[in-house]
């Protein structure tokens, strides 16, 4: 059983996966391998190389397991966390400890073997983020679950593996990330100080300024941020408030579909197709709806930052959190808006 | 002037290194160049290579800048912050930035051109330490300065440049860095439940324990830390409480030394020279000396902390302050004691 330990001095969580243990040697410097796994588990008519599926978008009248679908997801075959089981929550002197308990899927984006998001189609695109949308919402009824984190990894240099076919992964806590909570804790902070969503007012600084506005297509805008840790670093955000990604319509995905693809195209254009993360940055579940001051709804709002993987990151910004962009938010703005 | 900008939800501060502002060419994918600088500008007899010295640890007789030195600090040719001017602290619209005063200079650990610390002399690395110790005393007096940074990059995937002479470097900030912050928050919330330092805890914890202890030498202990974000993750502590690094000896320095000599040989035995970063977790400048309930002198423990370069961390590691770790901390301490 994987296991969830909690840093006694900072608060962070960390999965130490057990099952995953590795030796030294596996660890030693070597020429990366990046042989393709044949034959695509990821791919239409290779179905029955995962586990069955958890849910898919499937043409009328096909059967679960089967081809004919075109968003598919399945439990991820080497989990970080196992789903079954109870959370166990222990003392180990004066460390805190609890059994690796949560969910780790597969979101699989596309039935052909395409490792480019931006080459999806915008209605494909808008498919998968409802996929994402209802997984999300499907799990808020396992009460065991805090957060549920929506990431991908595009390219090895990203953290992908050998498996070239797009798709993102989820894992479902029962704690909350250690930033989700600066972030939760920063956006309260600056509502009972203002009265205001912090990121409505981002937004609307960067409509007015304009300098680190990359595009905004209806209801949704991509920036650079103001303090970027990382070159071409992207948010994007939808413009009228929302605490919650699962508020999203299909309306909505379709347009944020839109803006997903156009980013990362022009990304891919400027860049030359460069590894990158993203992750859905949403409020997590369970949360009071009512609160004096404020509740998490009115201070936070969602948003996806995507992290290009350009520079390679010192061990002292891990350690110290502390961050040296080479690149001037204002004119990786620039960049993207003339890619 | 480079900029501190400082991120309005979560109050994290990022150096935009605006003279180091490169194309978007800069970052396309290549195969890494590894080929050496050369001459060497940190070998002893190439000392009209860097900018003039700062401090030097030297024979009797020797005139700075010239050859005779056993450690030598000299500027950053390419400082990240600048020395000269005023902070000028100034809203943005929302955003909150300040310019980039500072301090970046390079510790050069030794006059021979060696790539490896573990390969010098306990005697070598103690008088390493006290450099570090007299630099950050030294830059106390400048007012401007709140926290003090001295790591290590060993080798170029750690992040260091294709020059391969050991040193380290001193960065000093107007400001404390988010996880800094967070360190001494959880220290203190720790002090005042308990009364009891947590790091002593930890020491005590682990001296008992054994199972995460790689070694134990004179006043010094080296731990694979209960929560390790990496495998391999090594702190080093003092016993005796401390918060402030600048109150080691002579004597602590050489017990030090030898201990830093010892993991880091260990480690490159064990993991054939694997890239590494280092990082001195010291109490803040100008800190309060009372306080009616604690004072960060009695909640906090200065260590160093220790990270092996070994995996490939998921940009949604760096999103989300939630790492996944596949080497239980027992077994990378068991390595470690063997090797």
């Amino acid at each position: 059983m994987p296991e969830l330990r909690k840093d006694p001095i900072i608060g962070r969580w960390v999965i130490i996966a057990t099952e995953r243990a590795k030796r030294p040697n596996d660890f030693k410097q070597s020429t990366a391998d990046i042989t393709e796994v044949v034959p695509c588990p990821f791919c239409e008519g290779n179905e029955d190389l995962t586990p069955p599926e958890i849910r898919s978008v499937r043409k009328a009248g096909t059967e679960p397991n089967k081809p004919g679908w075109d968003v598919r997801v399945v439990p991820n075959i080497h989990p970080v966390l196992r789903i079954e089981g109870e959370l166990n929550k222990q003392p180990h002197g004066i460390y805190d400890m609890m059994n690796g308990i949560g969910a780790n899927e597969v979101i699989i984006e596309t039935p052909e073997h395409t490792e480019q998001m931006c080459s999806l189609k915008s209605e494909q695109i808008a498919k998968v983020l409802m996929a994402y949308k209802e997984r999300i919402a499907d799990l808020e009824g396992d009460t065991r679950f805090k957060y549920v984190l929506i990431f991908k990894n595009h390219k090895p240099a990203s953290g992908a593996t050998k498996i070239r076919h797009c798709r993102s992964q989820l894992i479902a806590l029962p704690v909350c990330p250690k930033s989700v909570k600066g972030e939760l804790v920063g956006a309260k902070r600056y509502f009972e100080y203002k009265d205001r969503c912090v990121f409505c007012d981002i937004i609307s600084q960067e409509l007015n300024d304009k300098k680190r506005l990359i595009l905004e297509i209806d209801g949704f805008i991509a920036i650079a941020p103001f303090a970027a840790r990382f070159p071409f670093e992207t948010w994007i955000l939808p413009k009228k408030h929302s605490a919650d990604f699962t508020s999203i319509t299909e309306e909505d995905a379709y347009e944020l579909g839109k803006v997903l693809k156009e980013v990362l195209s022009r990304m891919n254009r400027l860049l030359s197709d460069p590894p990158y993360n993203y992750i859905i940055h949403t409020a997590p579940y369970r949360r009071p709806k009512q609160g004096y001051w404020s509740t998490i709804d009115s201070d936070y709002h969602w948003h996806i930052e995507i992290i290009p993987r350009l520079t390679r990151v010192a061990g002292f910004e891990w350690g110290t959190g502390f961050y040296i962009n080479p690149m001037p938010p204002e004119d990786a703005a620039q960049f993207l808006r003339d890619a």
